[in-house]
């Protein structure tokens, strides 16, 4: 007596989280130090002491109506003021708390754009690899995900494919830069040429296609990167943002939607997304963790402890002689599978006590995930497990 | 360019809502003290004080990453398991933790539940009046909500119009008690009437019919009243909870849900409600929140606070004229409407700065709700008011 929907969901499920759970039962079994869980992207560093400051004084200060009370269902306005204010200073934009409504994290977010612009059949585009869940956000809402092939070699996504992939039921792109699963930025370049093609085919097909831009990992990057700021390249661009990497809160849920006025249709687009942020059941984002991450837009995380599990890693992989995408953001290396079934990879990775996801849960198989947001300890003691593995398959080390 | 859905939603959207912002702007122009805002359930009495010390000991005590990272999509066992007992000690069930799924409120709670168990054309049956956002949370998955008329006396639910409204596309029941809007507490021989139809028209369609008990008030009850824990009535019965109200931390968004293991496809419900929680975005229950609910499962909100206002509001208004309904629990006062179209009512209530919601927000016309949950003295300054509204409708005061 559960829905179609669910029953199907039921058999499927989130590869991802599957491997969360089994790499808890590895973990009882084997211990912790002898399990290589590389599987889910829950950030290593804690969150800025700044964070827990601002909790302790928040409920120190504030009349506890206000702080745990009901505001807008967008959240307090101080709260989006402060975004706002603190993405025109980083990016030159001239948001103003209208723009900005907070949402239960980037999930939270997706779901409550995707309610305000998607009808049934409508197509959500996607460059793969790409975060699965997308598939789910879109079926909530009878939407189709249309998916687009990287090139195999920059991981960029092939634009021509892009191209040929827009038809009259497109409603949105959604981009993800710097990207999970493979850590790749999408140069300025690829991003100019994507606005332009979509500009293009809004003429062809007389209606708007939005951008959403999903971007948890905006400020996890190396190598002095930098992902600008997506509106500036193309005004249909509607922004979805977590906090759950930038301050390492991912179970508070807690992060942004921004709408810029020059959107089509921007003041519907916010009302709608106001009212789905109510009627889909957030009603708001948490108030507590609302007021905390305002008083820590300056906090960053630790970077550099990041960049340092990603050489580690990338470069003992590479020498075992595995293939991989050199990351220049988040927290994922992208690893070729030396067999082309890449779940008999990772299956033979379990023997090893090592945890890896499957390409095909990001809509492009022959290639596992590894999140490398563990401790550089799990990254050292994993090689043995890697030589092991690398052996099995006969890699020639470099 | 935005979704069909929307674009009626931005018609209606919600009358509580749209007085709430209303009744700020008018406190802005008259001032707070001269408006008489009725028309939210947002608690006038703080979180206990154990919530934000429970706050602020998870926050020095508790490793960050655990604290606020990742755990199972249905929450972290040990405040299942501890809400679990709770229930347990007070209404002698038999819960274990995997009866109990953390949600963001009961919002939250009821669209995770909606999603797994409705399909399109699917009915919910609702017993009028009723809290106007199921209405939207049934829409989110295409199902339809069947209205059963009340008692108009006793404001008990009809129960020849229940059975009579039972179809074979029947899935689920919504019963809340304490009720919002009316304050009535469905009296046992209710509870045990409504579970035979339910049980004997689930012989007769030849599926399951779900109970869904929304009860954001349960521990909001006065005059000795107490409401029992509807599983021991009927076994297909699904609980949805929020702290909003007995913590008053309603802006928080945290609550769970109960599936008992009786329940037909427990299994399978249970599993679905946390496939749900994840891929409508919700991904957890707020964490740092989940931890401290389950420190304050013992603590309790002012109830003394609401009594008071319940009396003086009920007995001013009976003095003055008006028809009420005396509640027996939640903090609203269901007030009849002295002309039929009770929008008229709402509308010259506003001359007085007084904010009514309107009962056709509830699927009753011709009454209106008054929400208690404010300041005494907003109840006393407002008798004034009222008054004059009396004389208006040319109430005989008794």
């Amino acid at each position: 007596m559960i829905s179609k929907k669910i029953e199907k969901a039921l058999q499927g499920s989130s590869a991802i989280r599957a491997m969360f759970v089994e790499g808890k039962q590895m973990a009882e079994k084997y211990g912790a130090e002898n399990v290589y869980d590389f599987s889910l992207g829950n950030p290593a560093t804690p969150a800025p002491a700044a964070f827990n400051t601002a909790i302790k004084e928040l409920v120190d200060e504030t009349d506890p109506l206000v702080l745990h009370g009901y505001m807008e269902n967008a959240g307090y306005t101080d709260v989006r003021a402060a975004i706002a204010e603190n993405l025109n200073k980083r990016f030159g934009t001239k948001f103003d708390y209208h723009n900005v409504t907070m949402t239960v994290g980037a999930a939270g977010g997706l779901n409550i754009i995707f309610k305000t612009i998607l009808d049934p059949g409508d197509e959500v585009i996607v460059f793969a690899p790409f975060f699965g869940e997308y598939r789910q956000y879109a079926a909530n809402f009878d939407a189709d995900i249309v998916t687009v092939n990287p090139d195999l070699e920059t991981f960029q996504p092939d634009l021509a494919d892009f191209e040929a992939k827009i038809t009259e039921k497109t409603k949105a792109l959604i981009v993800n830069t710097p990207n999970n699963p493979t850590g790749v930025i999408y140069k300025p370049e690829t991003m100019r040429k994507i606005a332009e093609i979509l500009e293009k085919k809004q003429t062809e097909i007389g209606h708007d296609i939005y951008l959403i831009s999903d971007e948890p990992y905006r400020e996890l990057v190396y190598d002095g990167n930098e992902v600008d700021f997506l509106t500036k390249y193309y005004k249909n661009t509607i922004v979805g943002y977590s906090f759950s990497k930038s301050l390492s809160l991912p179970g508070e849920r807690i992060g942004y939607v921004v709408v810029p006025d020059e959107a089509s249709d921007a003041e519907d687009l916010i009302r709608g997304i106001e009212i789905s942020n109510r009627t889909l059941g957030f009603v708001n984002a948490p108030s507590l963790l609302q007021k905390a991450v305002a008083r820590c837009l300056e906090e960053q995380t630790d970077v550099a402890f990041y960049d340092k599990n990603r050489t580690m890693l990338y470069e003992g992989l590479t020498k075992l002689g595995f293939t991989c995408i050199k990351p220049e953001g988040a927290f994922y290396l992208w690893v070729k599978s030396p067999v082309e079934n890449e779940e008999e990879f990772v299956t033979a990775g379990k023997k090893y006590h090592l945890l890896m996801v499957k390409g095909s849960a990001f809509g492009c198989g022959g290639y596992v995930r590894l999140a490398y947001c563990v401790s550089p300890e799990t990254i050292q003691n994993s090689m043995q497990a890697f030589a092991k593995l690398a052996a099995e398959y006969q890699l020639q080390s470099r």
